[in-house]
C-alpha cells in the first residue's frame, strides 16, 4: 500500500524561529523580549520596532542559524518511518534563504532526501495527505487532514486540529494510524 | 469560479536545457552536435563524454543563462490570463540552480509571481489540475490531467498527449476551455 504523505512546514514547526527573531532582537537593540511578550500579536506587531521580521527574514545568516524546534527531529525520524515526509517552506518570499535552509536542512535533518524538500510560495499546490503548518492562510487551502502548530500568532485561531509541541504531534499520528 | 491551475516545468518546458547543453558541450569540446544528434537517446547517454548534463547542470551560470524556449514567454502569458499557472522545477538536485533559476524566472517570466515559483525534488506531491512536462517520471504519479513535451529523451514514448512545441500547447488548451 501506498504510504500517505505529510508537508511539514519549516518556521515555526520545524525551525524554532520566533525564539531566533527574539534572540536577534534582544542583541540589536539591547532588550529583554521573552517569548510570553508576543503572544497573541500579528507578526507585524510582534516587536516594538516595525518590520524586524521581514528585516531578519532578508538578513545573511538568519535561517542558517535558526535552532531547531524541540523534539523536532526525533519526531519527524519516527513519522519518517511510516509516512512519506516532505519539508514544506514557503521559501520563495526570501531567495536569501533558499541556499540556507537547503544548507540547515541537510545540517539538521540529513535522513530526509532531496527529492522531499518543497521550496515554494503559496502552499495550495501541495497535494499531500497531511499538512502541519502554523499559518492558518497555508492550511486554508489545503483539502487534506490538517494540523496547526501552536504559534505566538495563532493562539486566538479555533477550529483547528492543533498541536503545542512534536510530542503532541506525534500523539496526533498515533490516533491517526 | 475558482480558476483551474497548471504546473509548468521548467528545463526541457519553458527552458531550452537541449540547446544550451549542446553550446556548451560544443564550446568546450570544439564539437559539432546537433539537436537531431540527440533524438532518441537518454540523458545520461546524450553526449559522447558522459555525465556532461550533471556536470554542467552543476555549474555556476548554466541555469542563469539558459535560452529560453521558443514561444513560451507569451504563451504562457496567455494561460496566466485564464489558469493559476506555477512554475515547478525539480531544482532541488542542483541547489546551485536555486538562486540562479529564481532569477531567471524574474528576468524572462517576470508576470509569474514568487508565490506561484516552486522548486521541489519529485514532483508527486504537485496537486495542480494540469502538469506539462518532458518527463515521463514526473507525469506517471500526477493525478490530474497531463501533458508530454517533447524532447530528445522522451520521442520513443507512447501513450501522452504531446505537445511538440509552445502553438501545440495552446492549442491543447483551447480545445479543454
Amino acid at each position: 500500500m501506498k504510504k500517505e504523505s505529510i508537508a511539514i512546514d519549516m518556521d515555526g514547526v520545524v525551525a524554532n524561529v520566533e525564539v531566533h527573531f527574539i534572540d536577534w532582537y534582544n542583541e540589536e537593540y539591547d532588550a529583554n523580549i521573552i517569548q510570553d511578550d508576543l503572544k497573541g500579536k500579528s507578526e507585524d506587531d510582534a516587536f516594538p520596532v516595525p518590520g524586524i521580521i521581514k528585516k531578519y527574514a532578508n538578513t545573511e545568516g538568519f535561517f542558517r542559524t535558526v535552532p531547531v524546534m524541540e523534539g523536532a527531529v526525533d519526531a519527524v525520524k519516527r513519522l519518517n518511518e511510516s509516512y512519506e515526509v516532505y519539508l514544506v517552506s514557503a521559501a520563495m518570499e526570501f531567495p536569501r534563504s533558499l541556499l540556507e535552509k537547503r544548507a540547515w536542512i541537510e545540517e539538521h535533518f540529513p535522513f530526509i532526501d532531496w527529492k522531499h524538500i518543497v521550496f515554494c510560495g503559496d502552499k495550495s499546490i501541495v497535494g499531500t495527505d497531511y499538512m502541519i503548518d502554523d499559518h492558518t492562510k497555508n492550511l486554508d487551502p489545503f483539502e487534506g487532514r490538517k494540523l496547526l502548530f501552536d504559534a505566538f500568532h495563532n493562539l486566538e485561531v479555533s477550529g483547528y486540529h492543533r498541536a503545542g509541541s512534536w510530542q503532541e504531534v506525534l500523539h496526533f499520528f498515533e490516533k491517526e494510524s
